[in-house]
């Protein structure tokens, strides 16, 4: 085993701290009296591999016609959506309750599409950036082509990459589901946030901004619209956030020149990952206000990324107080010098 | 791939549900529309072997000395509980304040023990019931030793089984966290149950219980104190929760007679996913109320079974909404039909 052991280390830290998120008020444990070098959390993920890539030849492989294409000639495409071939949510129905004795149910109705980008091999760490920008690009289209949708209340998009982040291709795609409920994950994130700014008269995001890029402790990159850094209350090791400067609650309204400032922050995040830990298995996702036409000046939205170095145990699971065995002081140094 | 279409299967079912928690309010979703068989998730654990094993002779191993140990005869110890050697939480120093900026934090100060049984080997799923209500005897007398020490404001008790449950040592063992904070998880279900409580005036265990009960689907199995069963809104395929007859929110109160009926529901719902799953990784945890002093008449103690046999992705992390594609109706019937 590579921990150490408890005693106090000779810079005076304590074995571990428990840190509260500011935005949600939750609690993470940043074990420093187990803690590992960067160069530790190391670990290239699986690739997942099926029989025949479905995004290949898209006609051939039996995918539902594409619902928005890209093209950079005539010739070929650059990037396509398409409807989930196993939607976890299906548009078409009306939404029917469905529970059972003291229990409450309702129909999964929906949209749950896929973006994939051409290349089968390449993921974003690995693209140039006004491809990168391009799949912002079609975050955006979607989104505004769903958000309206009778019952959908929240559009989450995502991005899976490598076998332990749960993606079940190699071909690089991301996923757009629109559902008819707030996500709890969401709700706690615009409670947190709002009961911030009737404390404090102040948006949290600001605060957060302005108190990293003033200590620059656990900033990685920074460009004109965005802000990439390792959050204070990291939830996993390397866990890092790319955030707008503008206040802007709402994903959706991003301007064509921050699409291609989101682009490079996005890409030059997951590519010092890609670097520094070897090409780790890694979710991303966007917090983002919901479509639910309220309003939501206490929130801004982001992206979280989250690497799938470790894996989380019972005390995780039954507490939700996540254990982490770096610090992101350390994390981000790190992840800067992968920067070219 | 062994996912099915989307279109509605013979038995009328939806393909997918958003079935909502009736404790915490949280949505999971049931894909039927995506579902799998009961052996599609067969998923044997890879066991966490270390280099030796610490616990076969702790004395050599540099184990801190016990802190409880049970004897079946005067040459052997059938159980012995440890603090861990490399705690997530230390005690013996006083609580500091050690926030930055706008940030808050505190030290990590706490109890961190390990309880562990004797056979190297043979997990619960494969032990006689009597050892079984030793290891639940021994969480109580560890309960009871911390739950009054100061800056302990609640004791997380906790056992990963394999490698993809977070188990770094192949020797079965439990851990005991007593943190000083609620953990959001736990503030959900308390929260959760008050609601109901104030909204119906019924005990929301209770009316689970009763339900569950009465129409049986998702019963696993019950003796004299405790029924096994998969909850309505499983977060995770194959979920089990193990819960108490009578009406207590602590499970320090646990008398001897059901200390012995535990043990026999935990064996007998381990038993049957080794069986069912052959012998795959899983959590177990138990929920009860902070020790805190406060009063907790709302809430109920009990046990929950995580199986490990798939991998949460983005949109489960994003979200907060689990993604299952097994029906817990399909589940316990597999499950019970595991039991000898």
């Amino acid at each position: 085993m590579t921990t150490k052991n408890t005693t106090e280390s000779k810079e005076g830290k304590y074995p571990s701290e428990l840190r509260q998120d500011i935005i949600t008020g939750h609690w993470v444990v940043i074990a420093t009296g187990r803690a590992k070098r960067p160069d530790e959390f190391v670990s290239p993920c699986e690739v997942a591999v099926s029989g025949s890539d479905p995004f290949e030849n898209p006609e051939e492989s039996g995918q539902e016609p594409d619902v928005l294409i890209y093209r950079q000639n005539d010739n070929d495409w650059s990037l396509r959506v398409f409807p989930n071939k196993y939607p976890a949510f299906v548009h078409g129905r009306t939404p029917k309750e469905i529970g059972e004795g003291p229990y409450y149910a309702k129909t999964g109705v929906g949209y749950h599409e896929v973006v994939v980008t051409r290349d089968p091999v390449h993921s974003i760490a690995e693209m140039e950036v006004w491809r990168v920008a391009e799949i912002i690009d079609a975050y955006q289209e979607r989104y505004l082509a769903l958000m309206n949708k009778k019952s959908v209340s929240y559009i989450q998009i995502f991005h899976n990459h490598g076998r332990e982040a749960g993606a079940s291709l190699s071909h690089p795609h991301s996923q757009l589901m629109a559902i008819p409920v707030v996500p709890s994950e969401l709700v706690v994130d615009l409670e947190g946030s709002k009961r911030y700014f009737q404390a404090h008269r102040q948006n949290v995001f600001d605060v957060i901004l302005e108190h990293e890029l003033k200590t620059k402790k656990r900033i990685v990159f920074e460009n004109e619209h965005f802000v990439v850094f390792c959050p204070y209350a990291s939830r996993s090791a390397f866990e890092v956030w790319v955030m707008p400067k503008r206040d802007n609650a709402y994903f959706e309204r991003i301007t064509d020149e921050e699409k291609f400032s989101c682009g490079e922050a996005l890409k030059v995040a997951l590519a010092s990952l890609f670097k520094g830990l070897e090409n780790p298995a890694y979710n991303f996702f966007i917090h983002t206000a919901p479509c639910d036409g309220q309003e939501y000046k206490h929130f801004r939205w982001h992206i979280e990324i989250v690497p799938r170095t470790t894996v989380w145990a019972g005390f995780e699971l039954s507490t939700g107080i996540e254990v982490s065995t770096i610090e992101p002081e350390i994390a981000a140094p790190f992840l800067r010098s992968q920067i070219d």
